[in-house]
């Protein structure tokens, strides 16, 4: 490791257990930080790869056209990716890789997962353009999520490992046990013993963000990694896999200790790859239903993030445009294509206390959609609204209009000002009473929104609580000027296993989690135990195994 | 907490994180320790309970007739405890003393635990005898093994917890992202939620030391406890439950925050409690099939220690008769009821390095049955022995003589010199030959041990290496005077989560672990995840959950 390296590593340990803000990526893609040509250079990289093979240093049998398509000009990506006929032979080579890898010191792991976030550091752009090319985000989102934000995340998990492995003495001592005149003596050691190949399962919304922390936790830990992307979002995952390849080569060590194993939607291998015992680690993003599947599998250690349904409420505020304007952002990023986006609001029926006076639920509601129309129709705006990654989401937004809600705002398609052909629609804005439970417990995933009047505050409070643990929750907005309720709020979303961000305003949203110190996920709910990055997201990825030998030359008792 | 309690706790956080030696309660039953009246005392309490209802301060409807029977007088000490006829009545008491114990300080609950501590102290003697006429250990390994050797892994799970639940910071601070010119203030917070009712099950053999840790560890993390003891061993439990229920009530807590929920081995309970939805944690110590069934609980924290097939590998020594001295004794002791107790003796057929010569394996097994014919002929060790606790136990003797391996030394009855009535055997060794293993494989607790002639030693090294791995395994023990053989046994056992002990002779033997230095099951084979105590048998006993708050009068972004 260079001292640099070392000293930002440094910095990340520190970072993550004082929980204060820390980046080293900077996340605007300015000209000013990145230099004049980063981002032509990028799009220019990101172009010459469409249609072309994207090459590996991973052994092959065969070749895959993706699947990709890119939501903005629906037209098909055309990457060619080398692969395996046989799964098999991925772990079969990943097994091999093992055998030198759990034997390479945790500080030489730590280099070279080090050097392989500069080097993706220098392909931000290109990995922004090839983001938002297969996920919908846009661009700057793309640059964020898949770039500095991802790289965040890397380093916190490779930063969480290294305090993980180091946290019992490593070298060997001496245990002494007094015996009254005579004393046993023990030569003691621990091993962090790896448990194997670890198969990470990407999503196709944040196909880097949402994989690279597992992959980067898997490797510090000693463990080898089959990255497994979702069929319509490989080339971001490549980029990851390819550095890391480039980067374990120089440093002479088996590329096919990370190896990229994409497949296609009609031919998946996910399970086959899950199922094999040689896979002691799984890691997944992606909705309940493969999830559920997931988390049944015995004698593995199974990471989870699923999806969640995310309550707001709104009890008292100061300023009700401000917030809105929070709000209608938070609600649009990427057209609610994150798993931190919001889908239920909560109003009491009474209305809410709100710029010094009380305002009626209609008006609060009427307020809201104004809100949300005001920033479709900013022209500026629209920009972040991204685009929908795939026709379900598309369709979703379509057949929700039916599902017997009152519909407060029609769903409309948008026309994206870069991107004719973007498969983009406005917010469908949805008014459920309490009693359709069924209706908002539903994840619908994309731009829908419920609004929910209830008979109370209280009653808003329960119904969120409820949601979290039943359904799953990864965030949760809540808005009030009553210390005592905001207390109340704290205290019953902290059992349903939720982290509430209160009375947000300005430039910071609730869907957005800062590395280093927001805990992404917490395993307190439904939602999923894949904690960004606690102890155990690191912890259980090894064994820690005890050795004792009599002390030579020294009798015992 | 008193000063002293808060420095015996800083002296455990210490240990446990250093490794070193720590024991705060003294292991030796001596008068000069724990004074002239101690054992009378105590010997004097426990018969005075013979025949008696137990008392405990919890609601309940009716008493039970405990089936507990002395394995050493063979009768019943027909103690009645207090029970639920309804076993959901636990849960409801549980779920209630749960909505006080959550929000008690940490430091608050430790304090509790630390003089409950203290008080269990009080009655070592006590139940010393309550452990041996239900387990049937020997006096000596029952004072320990349910006193001293219990409370220090009742203090290393408290230290362990409070260094988990202190790790990130609790208190309010500010996080601050620069964002050009202005900036996002945020003021956050992380919340330490206890997962909810843990549920205990305890065992027949070690009804406190296997028990006590979890029961510490769901509490000092806010958790309430109900343990549900083995049927024939309730009393060693009912003591603990009893001294965390005065302490709990002397400070105004709700005494059911840990409740004793016995049953009888033609009634269990334990399924029901077991898959309760409110019962979000589950400890179990026990044999393989039930141990199964717990692990496949979904949606539940499941930690257990199962059965292992343990090994020795004999490879080379500098003096046999003090190996084999140790090793007799390591297999007598307990009459091999011990999870850390050796089952399997590999040997190389063309015998070992000893004293200097080559010794044939004829001549190695047998010095081995003649020191195993010497321990049981030596009065002064037969309490060692103890007694069988159950009748399994005693017919799984008789009948492995019939299994097909060739009998090296037959088991006999033998007369325990202070009980005659105590079930007896002495240890029956058998020959197996490597391609037996489905034979060895199978855990046959009790007094049973195999000698397995290899084709060298490292074919007996991958045979314990796959026992490991395919049947799990608690301890090892290993002899080589050969430092790079050492390094390969260390190197494939580690891979198979199982920590070696080399060398040892003398007064220290395999089957012991020290608290607060040895890791006790490590959870790196099918032997269970139980890891007494590492920081995952606490930390995913709570989540921890962040929240953050706009600043007030800070506007942001």
């Amino acid at each position: 490791m260079t001292e640099n390296q070392q000293t930002l590593l440094d910095q990340a340990q520190k970072a993550v257990l004082e929980r204060h803000f820390f980046t080293p990526y900077p996340e605007a893609p300015s000209r000013r930080t990145y230099g004049e040509n980063a981002n032509p250079e990028g799009r220019a990289a990101f172009e010459a790869q469409l249609g072309k093979a994207y090459g590996l240093r991973q052994q092959h049998d065969a070749t895959l056209l993706s699947a990709e398509v890119s939501p903005f000009t629906r037209e098909a990506l055309g990457i060619t990716y080398p692969i395996q006929q046989d799964p098999a032979a991925y772990l079969a080579n990943s097994y091999a890789a093992f055998q030198s890898w759990k034997k390479t010191a945790a500080t030489e792991r730590a280099g070279i997962l080090m050097e392989t976030l500069e080097r993706l550091q220098a392909r931000f752009f290109e990995q922004a353009y090839a983001s938002m090319h297969t996920t919908g985000q846009g661009f700057v989102m793309a640059f964020q999520s898949s770039g500095p934000h991802a790289n965040d995340r890397a380093l916190e998990a490779l930063a969480m490992g290294m305090i993980e492995l180091e946290r019992f003495p490593q070298e060997a001592f001496d245990w002494v046990k007094p015996m009254g005149k005579t004393q046993v003596r023990l030569r003691k050691r621990y091993h962090n013993v790896p448990k194997g190949i670890g198969l990470v399962i990407g999503c196709s919304t944040f196909p880097v963000w949402n994989s690279i922390p597992a992959v980067f936790a898997n490797l510090i830990t000693g463990n080898t990694v089959i990255l497994k992307p979702h069929p319509l979002a490989i080339y971001p995952a490549a980029i990851v896999v390819d550095e890391l390849q480039q980067v374990l080569e120089a440093h002479g060590h088996d590329p096919h200790i990370v190896q990229l194993a994409p497949d296609r939607p009609e031919t998946p291998i996910t399970r086959h790859l899950a199922e094999d015992p040689s896979v002691q680690l799984v890691d997944y993003t992606g909705g309940n239903v493969f999830g559920a599947y997931v988390e049944s599998l015995q004698g593995k250690e199974v990471f989870t993030e699923k999806t969640g349904v995310n309550s707001i409420l709104l009890d008292s505020v100061e300023e009700l445009e401000s917030v809105l304007n929070n709000l209608s952002f938070s609600l649009s990023l990427y057209s609610g294509q994150m798993c931190t986006c919001p889908q239920n609001i909560f109003i009491p029926r009474e209305g809410i206390k709100a710029n010094g006076k009380q305002l009626s639920y209609e008006e609060v509601v009427q307020a809201l959609v104004a809100a949300v129309q005001a920033f479709v129709a900013n022209e500026k705006m629209l920009g972040s609204l991204g685009a929908l990654q795939n026709d379900s989401t598309y369709a979703r937004v379509q057949d929700a209009q039916g599902l017997g809600a009152r519909v407060l705002l029609a769903s409309q398609d948008l026309r994206h000002p870069d991107f004719p052909k973007a498969r983009l629609r406005s917010h469908l804005i949805l008014e459920a009473q309490p009693e359709q439970y069924e209706l908002f417990s539903r994840e619908l995933f994309g731009p829908i929104v419920f609004v929910i009047p209830t008979e109370s505050r209280e009653q808003s409070l329960q119904l969120a609580k409820k949601l979290a643990r039943e359904a799953g929750a990864i965030s949760c907005a809540a808005y009030t000027t009553d210390p005592a309720f905001e207390a109340r709020i704290e205290e019953e979303m902290a059992e349903a296993g939720t982290p509430v961000s209160f009375n947000l305003d300005g430039m910071f949203w609730v869907n957005q989690n800062a590395a280093f110190s927001d805990f992404h996920v917490t395993g307190g709910n439904p939602a999923g135990n894949a904690s960004l990055s606690d102890p155990l997201f690191l912890r259980r990825r090894f064994t820690v195994v005890g050795m004792r030998s009599r002390e030579k030359n020294v009798r015992m008792g």
